[in-house]
Parts: C-alpha cells; structure tokens; sequence
C-alpha cells in the first residue's frame, strides 16, 4: 500500500552550450520528481522533464495527482491502470489546464511513471520484463483509449497484440544484443563548426552509426553548411538526422528542407509548430522523399492520431515524460504500429525510461527496433546510469524503471 | 511606467448546478487576475479563466511574465505589443511548459489583458473605444502572426483591414443598438427538465431570441427529450444551441448529433476532444448541414488555423481569457473574417471583456454582429457588471475593459 508521497525539483545546470537548440538557447534540464512510498519499503520513481523554470509548477501539479494515491496498492492499481489515467487525466476542475496538456499532463506522465516504477520493482523486474510478460489483456488494462475509438479501439488494440504474440521469442535476441543508439550531442546549436566536426568523429569511434544535428538558424546557409560538414566526417553510409526545433513557419520551411535535401538527411525534425498537423502535412508532400520526424513536444494520443492520420510523419517521437508517461507512450505506440510507423522516442529521461519502453515495443508489438537517442549530459545524476557500449544501450538489469535520481532522497 | 504588479487568487462558489455541463458537473469559477500598478495612479486589470483547482498555478505563470513588465511605459509596450508577444510565449525556458497551451498560456492571456486594460484606462476610453480608433498599422502591431504565415501574412492582415475601413461608419449603429446576446443559463446539465422548461421561458420573456443547452448524458435519450423540450417551449424561430463540452467520442458524436438533427440545432458545440481536428472534420462532413462550434479550449491560433484549413467548424468560440488574449483573440479573428467564419466567443469572462471585442470584430473587421454568449453568475462580482436589456448587451462606457473585480483590491 502507498502510504506517503514526495515530489521533488531537481534541477541540473548544464556544461558549456551542450542541450542547446535553436529555440532553447539556455536550457536547464529540469525533473520534476513522483516518489511513493509503499508500506513494504519499496519506493515508486516517475519524473517528467522540463527546461527548468516552472518546473516546480509541474511539481505542484504533480502533488495533487499524487496525493490521490495514497492508501492504493498497486498491483491492484495496476490491474485497472487505464480506468485510474482516464479519471485524473479528466479530472472536472483541473482538466481546464490542459486538457491533457501543459502543466497538468507533465504532472501526470511523472505520477503515472512512479506508479509504473513501484510497480515492477515489487514484482523485482525490470520495467521492460514486467511488460513483455504481461499478456495482451493485462496490457490493455494499463492503457485509456479514449478519443482513439475511431482509428483503435480498446478490442481492436488486443488483436494486434495478440497477433504479435507467436513471434515474441525470435524478437527477444535484442536482449542480448542490446539496442542500437544514436548520438543526439555532436551538433547542439551552439557548438562551433570545429566542435561539430570534432563530434562527429568521435561518435563515429565509439561506434555510433547514427547522429543528429541541430538546425534552424535565421541564416539558412549556417545550417546547409554544418548538414555539410557532418555529411563529410560522417561519410555515406552513417544516417544523419537534423533537428529545426519548430524554428520555421511553413514557407521557410519548405525552402530550407528543399535545401537540405542535397545532404541526404534520415530525417528533419521538428521542423516547424508543433500543432500545426496541416503545416506538417503540406510540408512532407512538398519536400518528399525526405521525410519529417516529431513528437518531443506533442502532448496526447489524440494529437499524435491526427499526425498519424495525416501520414505527415515518419517517425514518431513520443516522448514518455511528456505525454502522460508510460500509459499514453503504450497507447501511441500501439497506433503507430496500427499505421506502420515506427516509433523513435525523444528521450526526456536521457534514454533512462525509454530504453525499456523500446525494448518493449520491439518484443511485444514488433515494432522495428531501429535506434533510441542518446543524451549522455545527466549520466551521472542516475543511481543505475544508462549503458551504452560501441553504441549500443546494454539491457538493464536492475528492477524498476532506471529513473532514480542520486540528490532525490527516498 | 508600471512600478509594481500584483496577482490575485480569485474562487467563486456558483449556486445550486449552475455552471454544470457533461464534463464538469461542480465547477468553482475562477480567476487569475493580473493588476499592472501604473505610476500615474492607473490600474490595469486583466485575468484568465479557469475552473477552480490549479488556479493558483496559473497564477504563478502570471507572475513570472507579469514581472518582466515592471518599468515599461504601456503607450510604448503597446506600440509593438506583438513583439512583446512573440519575446514572453517563447521564453526558451518557460514554453516547454506549453508552448502556447496550458497553465503558461492561460497566464500570458491574463498578463496581456491587463496589458489592454491598461492602456485604455490611460487614454480615457473603454477598450472597444481604443481598438476601433486604431489605425490598421497600429492594430497590426499588436499582434504576433508567427505560424500563421502560410495563410495569413501581416501584409495581408493589413490589407483586409484596410479593406474595411471605408465601412466602418456604417457599422458604428452597433454601438447605439447594442450587441444582441444568447442564454447559456437555461439549461446547465444538472438542471432537472422541468428546470429547463421554466428558464426557457424566462429566456424568452427576458427578450432573448437564442440560447443554449448542455447535453453529452451517458443516455444519449436523456439529450434527445431535452432538446425538444427546449425546441417545444422556445418555438422554431428561436436559435437553440446544444453543447456537449467534448462527451462524445467520433462513433458516438456521428450517431447522436444525427438523432438530434430533427431539432434543428443551430450549432452543436464542443462534441468531442478539442485537439481532434481531423474528427471535427468527419464529423461536420458527415452530419451536414448541421453545424458546428468550437473554441472554448482551444489554446492558440495555431490550432485554430488547422480547424479553419479543414472547414469543420462553422462557428469559431475563441475565448480571450483562453487564448494569450486580446492580442491573440484578434490574430484568430483575422484569420476567421479570412476564411468567412463567424466569432462568436466563449466567454470566460463571463462577457465583460468580450462585449468590448465584438463591437471591434464587427465595426473595424466587418464580422457579423451575431450574438455573444450571456452567463449571470459573477455579475455581482464586477465593479461594472455588463448590462444586458431586453436581451441585449449596452455598450459599456468605462474606461477600460470592465474586468476589474469588487474583491480584488488596487
């Protein structure tokens, strides 16, 4: 039984220009921390990720999510997860912030997180094993489908599955392998062209075969001659993806893309608001072949529907501490695999959370496991860091989420 | 100069069920209030709606953008407010909280009321009064078009502005005859039908020719008898609205908006999740010639430009204490006259602020005088309560925006 709760802002200053984009010049990578506390010593950890200031409104917010949990066991919780999300996602007052966005989602995915922390350290698992041993019906129990009934239902979500199910085994050799990461730190914006190139070989040393570049200058040609550079070091064969941070509107959009298209980029991120569904759309007709990436900044499964439904997107980067945590990352995920996309999670939580959730969309949804973005700059603020090797994230092994905090005190 | 500002935490218990809908069924009406502290001994007033919980952390956010006001000249800040704009919603710490959605757009909305109030309190005038003096230039300098481009550039806004001002006069009549109002209050969703019978009538008998009905019960049959209640009692040439505040999921909306057809509806309002513009779209597609209306939680012009790109909405309800405010209100009634689509606000404000903004909508953009939502319960809350007769809103003559609150002190 949760008996008591603990919300936490930690705030972390970055070195240098690393974190820095073309809007977020500054950043200060920020948590805003769920502990809860069961009767059996075990403590649940869930956070959602901001850029520091008003994090601890998310904190606040957090709190009143929270607070609605105490006295909850939560295998029991668990069982019926969905209905618990549908009720504090609509909850009558505090709905008005959002719905199911700002503030009050953030709050959300970092209360949904511990629970789904506590959750699998009781059963002593990581948080991936606990999901890929759930069956079909358990899982779907975990998840709201609301608002999604006209593309996915809750009966149509376990068909598909279901239907995943005999293939599972040959899947579970990434196990062993690990799965492949991409380096998201050679090119923050700030970094010099030098620094960039420099980045970029390193990464190539230590194996990645994969790496992202931000973009979005007000000077195009800063951006076409840095996708340049790192086209160069990076030769051929190694994707490169460039991230515009939603710096364009659509017509400068449409322009840059058409420019950048001579380097050959996996994809181009962000590209432009990211409510703009029909921006998006014009945009990815305009500039095919290249495709776009997004989703860092999508708040709910109805919104990430509406990109899907206008096949707008190639990759969809949910991100597990943006939307309402590891509830609503499952219910996007399921549609992305309804419509054949695959899913590249923006990675909030520095891969820590994430490194399980694509574990499991490749094992129990068979979902392709292409790469999952590596941000190295809060490694060591983890009590069980993220490990990546030649490249690649090693399984983690230790039970729960990965999600504890060094300065959060339990 | 402002030298000091201050925020204000205000909660209002509503009566019996007044204020219920399908989704809110114990609302406590509630403002973050920004006052702006002019050294000439002016106060500028302006606020955000939300329902109770969690207004104290849209307080929050108004104070941190409030605070950056301190020491400017509002006849200066004005001159260029959509630069001011653009600079606060894109704070590059502050909006990944949003961007430009949630609890840190509802406080920029309540820090840019007050922004307006302000400013015409110094010119001696009530806000409708300074907006339709503005010449088309200095009105466009209000406003922050970003991501809006690829369908309404400032030129362009300019020019459609330009275009009406050689009708202008005409269309001053409004000012005498007042702005024509509807009833909300007939029918809030726990309100018994022999409730809604009996404020029917006293809608009709208080000079009202249209008027609005919550519906979205779990007994799809419950919404059905109800609205030929009203339909019965009101008569065929009174305009009956039904609102279902976002109840419906796409199945349900397409089946019950068709079995309430035979009604003949005006609008059907908010049927299902506001980010779902693509299920608006089916839906209007589907139910036509039945229309519908939204716009209550629609945070920010972007969406509002997806929802007008697809023409499912028929009736734009952009709220000023939703939306970033005055400012953004006019950015999305730009966009609206652009695409030939009414305004016909929400009114969080209980219509205080929004009498003010459909005398400008319609005298300086040429939009229809239609009607503006009518909601008494806070009228006893306000130093200058609007004045409906017969009806019809009178057209203030305070200066300012009448939004300054008898228990918020200066």
């Amino acid at each position: 039984m949760i008996k008591h709760i603990q919300i936490a802002d930690s705030r972390y200053q970055l070195d240098g220009s690393a974190g820095s984009d073309a809007i977020h010049r500054d950043p200060i990578y920020s948590y805003a921390v769920t502990q809860l506390f069961d009767d059996s010593g075990i403590t649940g950890t869930g956070f959602a990720f901001t850029l520091g200031e008003g994090n601890d409104l998310v904190c606040k917010a957090a709190q009143y999510y929270a607070q609605q949990l105490i006295g909850k066991d939560i295998e029991e919780t668990m069982a019926q997860f969905g209905t618990l999300f549908r009720k504090l996602s609509n909850d009558q007052q505090f709905r008005w912030l959002g719905p199911h966005k700002g503030v009050v989602h953030l709050a959300l995915a970092s209360v949904t997180n511990a629970c789904y922390d506590l959750w699998a350290k009781k059963r002593e698992v990581p948080l991936w094993k606990l999901l890929i041993d759930l069956s079909p019906e358990e899982l779907i129990r975990t998840v709201d489908f609301s608002y999604l009934e006209d593309e996915l239902t809750e009966e149509q979500a376990l068909e598909l599955l279901k239907s995943q199910v005999q293939s599972k085994p040959e899947r579970m050799s990434i196990i062993d392998m690990g799965y492949p990461g991409y380096d998201t730190s050679i090119g923050w914006f700030n970094y010099s062209d030098e620094k960039v190139r420099e980045n970029c070989k390193k990464a190539i040393e230590s194996g990645f075969t994969a790496m992202k570049l931000k973009v979005g200058s007000a000077d195009p040609e800063r951006d076409i001659r840095r996708s340049h550079i790192v086209r160069e070091v990076a030769g051929e064969q190694v994707k490169v993806m460039l991230d515009a941070n939603q710096q364009w509107n659509l017509p400068q959009a449409i322009s840059i893309c058409g420019k950048l298209k001579s380097m050959n980029p996996y994809w181009i991120e962000e590209p432009t608001h990211p409510d703009d569904v029909l921006a998006h759309k014009t945009l990815a007709d305009a500039i095919a072949p290249v495709k776009l990436a997004l989703g860092e900044h999508v708040p709910n499964k109805v919104i990430f529907k509406n990109y899907l439904q206008t096949g707008s997107a190639s990759f969809i980067q949910v991100d597990a501490v943006r939307v309402g945590g590891v509830s609503e990352f499952i219910a996007v995920s399921l549609l992305c695999k309804k419509f054949g996309i695959p899913v590249v999670p923006h990675v909030g939580d520095m891969g820590q959370l994430h490194q399980h959730l694509v574990l499991f969309n490749h094992i129990s949804m068979g979902h392709e496991a292409l790469f999952l973005e590596h941000i190295p700059h809060l490694q060591n603020k983890f009590v069980h860091p993220a490990k990546i090797v030649n490249g690649v994230y090693q399984t983690p092994q230790e039970p729960g989420s990965s999600c504890e905090l060094l300065d959060v005190k339990s």
